[in-house]
């Protein structure tokens, strides 16, 4: 394989090469910093670059596998951080002016566990400001581009891991979903985001927009790197008093047993109603060739999901007003006019809002619980819409128009709120050219059946890993 | 044993002739009803009373063992529920107006849970209004008086369950307690009150006063009681969000084991401090009893506790006020004028303010479950005076004048905010005869080591079982 496409290997087929002896963690690595050399000034993925760092940990993964002490699927493979999460002694800036010379007493916990599996960090990707910013904009490190049409956005907030998987500026990369951060620029770029369930991945060391909603996972090229990955990053972590103590298996494991007699529920009244033509055509396409797979479709209603963004608006108003209420006044003006304006309201929501918000979550939740006894699976389309332009701000759907925001974390949000696992995995393209992302939801835990269903239907898809005009 | 004297038999006890075939629980309720129509009047412990249903309950209990269906140690037993427990088809006022004709549609998960157990429902106890009421004093059912010296309040909010046990009206009652409502008339009347670990026990269909403080327990007049009734009480419950998973081991397993090697930790400088010297002497005796049975003492420091009642104010506010937005508005009139003024400012309570109470509340929790890395249990008195006269509102102590509330509620408090298991037991008198608490707690889930030091203690004290002189 020449240089030029290594960069394209998956997680899966690289690590095979690796442990192999076939390949050098350095050769691949220094593939990825070429690439990043020549297309990151294009797409702006990334904020911080770790060039020597980077290669003294390729150089060091290549000596272990040399010396037979091979650590599994993650051993030398390059991958880049969500500069939300602290790295020791290395700024960590949310995407913020504020934060831009923040330096970290200590790694995250799940930065520690790739450090553990022997990945090689390349480097910190851009985001919207503190993952809260406008949708598209960064004014502090610029707008992330996206690698399909670069006049576009990647969607947020995890912006630049988004394009940086999707260009092969990396192997994978680490996102953060608060209402759909990973999952939209998965969906935008035509890759593969997993949200796990809430509590499954640590989230010490990751700066908060809002705890009770915020998730952490990977984004990957295809499904089985998003389960290795989740592999690395999933368990326990008393340093997150929302982390679980459940076990968590191994998501590889299920990954080609495909989807026969699985149950795919529609709610199609929310998660099919405002969709794009081109993207509502291609998840239907989806949903049949999962059934021609075997599995069955069955129409289940989520009357409260209807009300998903008027409950989450105090929850994650209140909680993120209230993380940044002491930075907000000592460093006002660092904050650009947006964020503040986003902010503040949430130091007005009142106790009551805030609880009546987490009140009626829990219903929803009980609710979307329930249609597990009908169901495996909850099936939509990850977006609404394909990648706006970055200067889009409405959007027009069956004749009622919303902010591209609205528009982008409408269908992906309630599994935030749910906490279920949740994945966005490429379906199609509009006739633009623009990827499609399909939402796949399961039960609380069950990543597995997620994964599965996701793996087989990227296997039987003409769509498996295809590439940006780069 | 003559029928003036059957009142005054614990639950193991009675259990043990009722087993036996030498106690009819008939004759048992009989002794209770006719115990309560000789003094109710005088202490007005109960609000609602059942006496043909508690006469059929005890007949069918008595059936039930002739024939050879012993259902365990609350078989035939009568018990008291606060009455704010949920009876279906029976009103549950909550202590107030609003509720005074209110039927609910179905039993507490605990109220089915002691049915099943063959327990003999006598009634509901007096409290304060919506728990949440001054101190003492019910303008709607009247104040429940002390046992010990009529003048004096049982302490709240579980007022009429602490008059009701001690007074031997019922052989054990249900308390709740957010603030100590349990451990302060269990305190104040001389006997045995168990807050569990939070998530021990249900509370669906109990009336919330502020749902991340609220626990449910047993009322009793020994120990070995407490643990017999949290048996029957404990066990996850998928109505309340709250309910754990953890299992409940069987609380009277470790009851006889005694307190050998057992580390006693005292945080003298809150939990010893502004404390009546009458209780501060008794409690000193009682760690020192401990000490000779073979317990080691040791100083500790929380010093976040200093912190507690300003931490808990916006949390339970916040709750309190969420929950009762909707009633304040369609029964205002109903609600006492005091009630309404402790209600309302809860509505001012920001988002903020809320979530900044419970982020400080779980730094103090992470204080608190560091300690039981040095000693094993938390002692301290229960309260800091013995029980006031019922319309006493501050009291002075080291030169510090504060609310009754404050004294009562100061030092049983921190353990509704951590969640962890916490008793009162009697521990001495006052040179005036009035009751002292000890109070004792563990580490979550624990409540076997909390008993099994709390039986240590009051099996070597010469405080078991002492009666009001009524």
């Amino acid at each position: 394989m020449s240089a030029d496409e290594l960069f394209y290997l998956s997680i899966a087929e690289a690590a095979a090469r690796i442990k192999a002896g076939a390949l050098s963690p350095v050769e691949l690595t220094q593939a990825y910093l070429a690439r990043i050399e020549r297309l990151d000034s294009q797409l702006n993925a990334y904020i911080t670059l770790f060039w020597d760092e980077a290669l003294a940990a390729a150089r060091q993964a290549e000596e272990e596998v040399v010396a037979g002490h091979y650590r599994g699927p993650l051993h030398g493979i390059p991958l880049a951080l969500k500069d939300l999460v602290y790295t020791r002694h290395v700024r960590t800036t949310g995407g913020s002016r504020v934060l831009s010379s923040f330096l970290p007493e200590e790694d995250a916990t799940i930065v520690g566990k790739l450090r553990e599996a022997g990945a090689v960090l390349l480097g910190k990707t851009g985001m919207h400001e503190f993952a809260y910013g406008p949708t598209g904009l960064n004014p502090h490190f610029g707008n992330v581009r996206n690698p399909w049409d670069a006049a576009r956005m990647t969607g947020g907030s995890s912006s630049g891991s988004g394009a940086a998987v999707a260009a092969g500026l990396c192997a994978g990369a680490i996102g953060s979903d608060t209402g759909g951060s990973i999952r939209i620029p998965a969906s935008l770029c035509g890759i593969v985001g997993l949200k796990p369930t809430y509590g499954r991945v640590s989230r010490y060391g990751v700066l908060p927009l809002s705890w009770s909603l915020d998730h952490v996972g990977p984004m990957t090229r295809t499904v089985e790197d998003a389960a290795l990955f989740l592999n690395a990053l999933a368990g326990h972590d008393p340093k997150d008093p929302a982390s679980a103590r459940e076990p968590a298996p191994n998501a590889t494991a299920a990954l080609g047993t495909g989807v026969q007699g699985l149950r795919l529920g529609l709610a199609r009244d929310y998660f099919f109603s405002r969709v794009n033509p081109e993207v509502l055509a291609a998840v239907e396409r989806a949903v049949a060739l999962l059934e021609e797979q075997g599995a069955s479709v069955h129409d289940v209603a989520l009357p409260l999901v209807h009300q998903a963004s008027f409950i989450n608006s105090p929850i994650i108003q209140g909680e993120a007003a209230t993380y940044h209420l002491p930075l907000l006044r000592s460093r006002w003006q660092d904050y650009s006019p947006e964020v503040r304006l986003r902010l503040l309201p949430g130091l007005a929501v009142t106790g009551s809002m805030y609880l009546n918000g987490q009140r009626a979550r829990a219903l929803m939740t009980q609710q979307a619980l329930a249609l597990f006894d009908q169901v495996d699976l909850l099936i939509s389309p990850a977006t609404s819409i394909p990648a706006p332009l970055i200067e889009e701000e409405s959007i027009t759907l069956d004749g009622r128009t919303e902010t591209v925001s609205n528009a982008l974390t409408r269908l992906a949000r309630p599994f935030n709120m749910t906490g279920f696992p949740a994945i966005s995995l490429p379906c199609g393209f509009t006739t633009g050219g623009l990827p499609v992302g399909l939402q796949i939801a399961g039960r609380p835990w069950d990543e597995a059946t997620v994964l599965r269903a996701a793996y087989a239907y990227e296997q039987a898809s003409p769509w498996r890993q295809r590439r940006p005009p780069l």
